[in-house]
């Protein structure tokens, strides 16, 4: 029986420890701003833009949705964000994913400002993180989310034997990065990886991310036992259910540590956002703080 | 018996090419520029710099060095670089490596224009890289340079299991990209890898490329047969020989493919240097140009 990483708990105290470091700001009279451009009426995406704004609320940070209806034009967008870029009230900037089809997301990646590119899309942002640059700089906060994770079960990184299974720029691309900063031993599996070669490669790992939306790919076969499974997929089925990237209940008697869909990666994505944002708030400021998931 | 291949024999042809390309360039009245910046007088970067400047002029590049004394501050090379920069002449700049201690790479790599930055250092070109972009961009000449060998040879990479040792931001970090991008599963290995993890995944690679600086790191044990291996490495004895970071000896009679060294990648990262260099100018003259691999 695998011990069950609980990413409820830990994206609360995640937002506990954010929440104090906004109170530290207030003391520098600096309250965090987060611009969330939303285009279009997609409904799953209005769901999760109300839930950032709420999330920020909840713990200090000034959060306004700017919404746009679906046919507006690209430069509009690029305009409104370079009006954002240089308001001194906002700190992060986000663009909710999916744009209509009619916006290149690359164009609009690349004109929000890399200091307040709380997604850590901007090429500049990715680069960093490549050419280990020192410093703080914004990464994508679903793989970071679980890092965060990782360092609060004490999972050990270095030496470790680590395989991410989807290569996506929001997901597996840099959570590769970040456990090779770790100096974890990572491969990179994706869809042109042949079964065997992956079936093999998992089976050799002591930690597995998987981000592919493919429901259940990971089989009770694919793990070694005790091996730490983190399951970022999350996948609704035709009943309704949702489902990850792993088969829990066969991989669950075998892993050593896992996490649940829900309630396993999916809470650590807003509260990552919103620690993303104190930092480049305090970053703005000249303010020093301490790293939130060192707080937790 | 592996097939050798031969690192000289490719970059002669690709040096053929990018002269067509350079003739290509002259029909538009185009003269690809690049700017060295050498910095003190470490005698193997006078080596290094001079073989670029007379592989430049043999293709039909304008090549110019700046030679500084190694007490020059850092604000001042800097300030060079803002006038290459601003040069219309100027299509490429490479600091070369190393520089004196009390000069920061860093800020150096990033004083270079990303359109000008021929060694694919800058942040953003990274960024780019690991982002997937489209379209035209620097990348790091000695993996792009393998990437060249590696097509020329028409080893196939998709599907295939490639396993990377050592993560420098100059060859291994960008190799991995540069596989991973043609639908090879890549592992990066590196110093934190244990011995008997380093053993296992190689053992099991199809392509193996090594850039660690350890001299004979890869033992006979750890290639299987057939498998394409590529060494990076260059490392002078202390009688004066020159061996790679693969023990060629015991690992060429199991290997499928194998690069000598010296003779190997060695010659290949001046010629895709000019290749990128032309890439530029065209790109900043507008022109069209094939790339160089596909020509050879």
């Amino acid at each position: 029986m695998a011990e069950l990483i609980d990413g409820r708990l830990i994206a609360k105290e995640l937002r506990a420890a954010v929440k104090a470091q906004v109170e530290v700001l207030q003391g520098y009279n600096v309250v965090p701003g987060l611009a969330v451009i939303l285009v279009g009426d997609d409904p799953a995406s209005e769901i999760y833009v109300r839930n950032k704004g709420r999330a920020a609320e909840k713990v200090g940070v000034a959060a306004q949705t700017i919404r746009y209806a679906a046919d507006l034009s690209e430069a509009e967008v690029i305009a409104k964000i370079a009006e954002l870029n240089a308001d001194p009230a906002i700190d992060a900037i986000l663009v909710q994913s999916p744009l209509p089809e009619h916006m290149n997301e690359q164009h609009i990646q690349e004109a929000i400002s890399p200091e307040k590119d709380v997604d850590g899309f901007h090429p500049e942002n990715v680069g960093k993180l490549f050419a280990n640059r020192h410093g703080f700089f914004p990464v994508a906060n679903t793989p970071r989310g679980v890092m965060t994770m990782l360092h609060h079960e004490h999972v050990e990184l270095a030496g470790k034997n680590a395989v991410v299974v989807g290569r996506s720029v929001l997901v597996g691309t840099p959570m590769f990065a970040l456990l090779q900063r770790e100096n974890a031993t990572v491969s990179l599996l994706h869809k042109y990886t042949p079964d065997a070669l992956r079936h093999q490669l998992l089976r050799q790992a002591d930690i597995i991310v998987v981000a592919t939306g493919v429901p259940e790919l990971i089989k009770a076969e694919d793990v070694q036992p005790g091996a730490v499974v983190i399951d970022v997929g999350i996948n609704r089925m035709e009943d309704g259910h949702l489902v990850g990237d792993v088969d829990f209940a066969a991989v669950e008697p075998i892993a050593g540590k896992i996490t649940p869909v829900p309630g396993g990666v999916g809470p650590m994505t807003i509260a990552t956002l919103l620690e993303t944002t104190v930092e480049l708030a305090a970053q703005h400021h000249d303010v020093t703080l301490e790293a939130g998931w060192q707080n937790i």
